[in-house]
């Protein structure tokens, strides 16, 4: 759906600004959008003004070290991800592609980024024979995932392509297919699987630390303030799909599957959308469900965009219960295991999960380490929020098969 | 189901101590139970060896205070409820129900209950012409309530019943219209509507002080000791039934319903009984339900036999949350609105629950004040209660009509 509709002249007018454009803001075409001023808004205009941009640019420090090109300047990538790839062993950033060309030069400079290395997104094919870029960090609007994704597989390199994967489940199989017909690496930047105390649960409750994990409640939500989807591309349809459950909900679901370490047999879920309410025009305020695995063991997830601030993962067993709060930010987080007396676990520090990440993909692409994170996991769990909307559409609990494909 | 099969010599047998019976435990006949070894333990061995009665028994206070009946000398009577009567202004214990003579003599002696005041379920019925008995307080197994409330009701007095009202929807009926045809009152112990901070929490919420309410968290929960059917009437079906929905399940659907002042429009649950496991071959271990209630706001329940200890009410509105944890304890509550800061609520002592419990109910019964806690509100808890097994039993999602019949 999303895709082929996008032209290279597309993006050139947006990188160039232009502001006006006859959109159809409810068909939910990503490719009418990338072509109007929301998308210019959307890739253009996502670094805030208090972003401090490195004095020193990050280097390459072993031989071995694989040059990322970063796609999409944007708010994430500025303000976390791209600084934190000094603290990586083998990752360095070595190409920027942005639609703004104020923006690609006053980042490009400030990490020392060649002038060569600069690219529009007009100008993006050109990167397939600059042999400094073997990956590229797609860090676009959700909707832009699976399009740019195919590309970067088009020029050669492998792709690092953050959360959501992408809109849809076939979006995600044709993301799988490109990279295995181009021979190249596919890996979601799902940061929670680097994240120390993150890793320190899923052993915690692997090795039965709150007995059997029976009641497993998730909730992601900020109260977003008042914009639309003209303005802002997170709750725009088309580049955000539903919209907080793709966004903040996704590390909930996460959770419920690496703690659990089982695929649900059934989901139950409702979305709720406030009337007349801009924000919520396209996408859903606020989306809960409930599911249930195999064991009996039981999720109730929610997340929103329209509540007071939450980002917790608690975990209930017969013996005791796991507290992450916060548990899947950029720092900051906290878990304590309430079993025979409290204990609180310092796993270490959070923030090394976006250079581990990058690492990780390193190392598969250089040795050939298994990815922990694959494109199979993003298209695994595209298929969970698919089966979260349709029991919401329909009103109904679906039945799901192990591979999360809705069987009744 | 029960009701008319308990014959009071099933009763006399059981006060006498007959230990041994034919039981037909998967029946989920409590007819049979009752005349059963089971019924013997649940009715007779209550009484926890601990349990410090009073030196001084509580006195009749004013002219116009109520003298009750308590029918079941548990652990709940005994412990927490009889000894708040000192506390209630207009009302008195002024006698006594049950199998046990031993306890009855014991608990009798240390109340000051005049030994003509003090019965057997067999003498029961003797009750109806002493009039120092206005009202009766119903503490029995739940399977129990049904049957000894309609007695009550046949004894000319006022009745007020511990929760759940009854195991069906079908036995509340019936119920409320024993009452109706006596023309005496009848009051379900929901004792949080009396509890300070439930009490400022409905009001917190009423006034929006947390924003508008999107979602909403409850779990009650602890983990039963190894027990079986036939030793402990909390895990017998016929007595119990579903378990911990009722029983500790019960509060969180409570704090639902008054925390959102609305009717839930839907329900989707789901049960579990662990295989194997004498505490759950009646019962369910645990049970966990998602409801969307008309305004777009959701409640999600657990509630369990078999996991660590909970009680927590979580409130999450659009501006803030409000937490009570523990939220609907004998004492001890804790309850805080995030909301701009947060901020603490000591709403008042937790433990006048009782004695205001009482006090209201002698006010409906002097002043014809209108119950806030009626037959009427333990019937749509019933109803609520069999919409969850119904949906957990089909594994679909129930619609609900506002009276809290399902509709499909």
């Amino acid at each position: 759906m999303i895709g082929d509709g996008v032209s290279r002249r597309g993006f050139l007018e947006v990188g160039g600004g232009v502001t006006a454009a006859s959109l159809a803001l409810t068909t939910g075409s990503a490719a009418a959008l990338v072509q109007s001023g929301a998308a210019v808004r959307a890739l253009g205009q996502e670094m805030p003004n208090d972003v401090e941009l490195p004095a020193a640019p990050p280097r390459k420090k072993r031989a071995d070290s694989v040059g990322f090109a970063i796609v999409g300047l944007g708010d994430y990538a500025l303000k976390q991800m791209m600084p934190r790839f000094v603290q990586a062993e083998r990752a360095h950033v070595a190409a920027l592609v942005s639609g703004n060309p104020e923006k690609l030069n006053r980042v490009g400079d400030a990490y020392g980024i060649p002038r060569n290395a600069r690219y529009s997104y007009e100008t993006f094919a050109n990167i397939a024979p600059d042999k400094q870029v073997e990956a590229v960090y797609i860090v676009l609007p959700s909707g832009l995932h699976a399009e740019w994704t195919t590309r970067a597989f088009a020029a050669g390199k492998h792709v690092l392509c953050e959360k959501p994967m992408a809109l849809s489940s076939a979006e995600c199989e044709r993301m799988i297919a490109a990279g295995r017909r181009a021979n190249r690496k596919l890996m979601i930047a799902y940061r929670s699987h680097f994240e120390p105390h993150n890793l320190q649960a899923m052993e915690l409750m692997a090795r039965g630390a709150a007995g059997q994990l029976r009641l497993l409640r998730t909730e992601q939500s900020y109260r977003m303030s008042p914009t639309s989807p003209s303005e802002n591309w997170r709750v725009n349809r088309a580049l955000t799909g539903g919209g907080a459950l793709e966004d903040l909900g996704i590390y909930g679901l996460q959770a419920a599957l690496y703690l659990t370490r089982e695929m649900p047999e059934s989901i139950s879920a409702t979305t709720f959308r406030p009337a007349g309410d801009p924000r919520f025009s396209e996408i859903f305020a606020q989306v809960s469900s409930q599911w249930r695995f195999p064991s009996g063991a039981v999720a109730q997830l929610a997340t929103s965009y329209d509540s007071s601030g939450a980002n917790f993962v608690h975990a209930r067993g017969t013996t005791g219960a796991l507290i992450m709060d916060p548990a899947t930010n950029y720092s900051g987080q906290k878990m304590t295991l309430e079993a025979g007396g409290g204990r609180e676990f310092q796993s270490g520090d959070p923030t090394v999960q976006f250079a581990r990440q990058l690492d990780h993909f390193v190392d598969a692409i250089r040795e050939g380490v298994r990815i922990r994170t694959p494109g199979e996991m993003g298209l695994r769990d595209l298929r969970l929020i698919e089966a979260i909307y349709a029991s919401a559409a329909a009103g109904r609990t679906v039945r799901l098969n192990p591979d999360a494909t809705i069987r009744s």
